[in-house]
């Protein structure tokens, strides 16, 4: 399984707070950590706020590739924030997070990451909103195959996010969202699938015990990257557990060393 | 998901030593701690000795049901120390674990179940050993049914265990069993699963993390019951979060409960 590394997020009080000051040593610190810690992809996300959202992507992507040969995700839904990150990195190193198939969205997007070569992630939901089932993801993730297939960007080039809901309010989108991890391995013609965990504990207690036992059961239903905080040793080590599991960590070798490292 | 309680067997040492002993408080703290933890059904393996096994049944189910309500499950493979146990309960109260499609045990056990009106745990094996595919499983347990199906046992009071190996030997059954369960639900009349969760680490460090994320796994792919050990609070947390994430528990209101006792 891929791991998207989520630390540093705007959104997030102390990161935020590095971004408003322009403290390169902390984005930095969080970059290296998070590297270290078994990251396949650095996510960035600027949204400190709508105006200071591009000077804010230009700055943090500069800052960040300076310590790490890691891929960045470029996260954001302004194609000007998108634009300013790309144009720093090498083409094809990038992923652009995220297009969907909401049609202002897809036609902002689409022409950048072809553009920048960026691997993509694709929400599926389109312009009738959030998803209610499976059959409204697959009626969006066909529009943006539609168009990613005539921009000939390949669909091993996709990673598509499902979009899970609180298990507290929307119960029924789990066995929903487990079913299309099997359903985009089988028809998504080589498109990966990706979640962001933290979505599906919302208001319930002990949330990361919920992120990570839903971790391993949507790497057992087929799951190839997950959005988490590699620094949060559970996680991790549900992870590596994970990839076990799923035989794809061959002879064990991953487990065995994180566990030589004390990381289990 | 029931919960079978693993920690009266006489194979774990200390354990062991109470049955040589006859120590009746050791086995009582035992069933009532695992009782108050939450287990559905008490298991009891009297298998200190092949000679006293039939003797320490009588004695352990005797001391064991005198302080707790829940099922026993007697562990055993000998017809004779299974009657020593079944005679001492109430009729239709235990759970016999366990028979299998191998010959012999069938037709030693299945009077017993008759008689003392018991569910079966049923190993998904026959003569030719241990399954090495499900089509093996499946010729195992079409065996097993017609013999139930003959004798009357409705397959509700059935429990299948698809028999595990260790990940680390036989990475190919992960996958398989995992089927498996998905598989006893469609097509088993009704039947429930059941796994032993140590045999799926054996070899590897850090056992308890991949038991446990295998447990997740398992729950999400159909499972309905476990035999662990409930005073581990590192795998009940991991069976409160299954249970919410495969919509077991309405409102989460056992999750909630657990936690607001801190049990996660």
């Amino acid at each position: 399984m891929l791991i998207i590394a989520e630390r540093i997020n705007a959104t997030r009080k102390r990161v935020g707070a590095a971004f408003a000051a322009r403290d390169a040593a902390l984005l930095q610190q969080e970059a290296t950590l998070q590297d270290e810690a078994g990251a396949d992809i650095i996510d960035v996300n600027a949204a400190l706020s709508p105006e200071a959202e591009v000077e804010c992507m230009a700055w943090a992507v500069e800052v960040v590739h300076a310590v790490t040969q890691k891929s960045l995700a470029i996260d954001t839904a302004n194609p000007a924030a998108a634009l300013a990150g790309l144009k720093i990195l090498p083409s094809g190193s990038a992923v652009l997070n995220s297009i969907s198939g909401e049609t202002a969205r897809l036609e902002s997007m689409l022409p950048l990451a072809v553009e920048f070569q960026t691997r993509l992630v694709v929400l599926a939901m389109d312009d009738s909103g959030m998803p209610n089932s499976n059959a409204d993801r697959w009626r969006a993730l066909e529009k943006v195959f539609a168009a990613t297939d005539r921009a000939g960007i390949s669909r091993d080039r996709l990673l598509i996010d499902p979009l899970i809901r609180p298990v507290a309010t929307n119960p029924e989108h789990v066995p929903q969202v487990l079913e299309m991890f099997g359903e985009i391995r089988a028809r998504a013609g080589g498109a990966g699938s990706i979640i962001g965990l933290s979505n599906i504990s919302f208001g319930l207690p002990t949330r990361k015990l919920l992120n990570r036992t839903f971790l391993a059961m949507a790497a057992s239903a087929g799951l190839t990257a997950a959005i988490l905080d590699p620094l949060d040793p559970e996680i991790m080590a549900v992870f590596y557990a994970s990839d076990v599991l799923t035989l794809q960590d061959e002879y064990c070798m991953k487990y065995i060393a994180a566990h030589r490292k004390g990381k289990l």
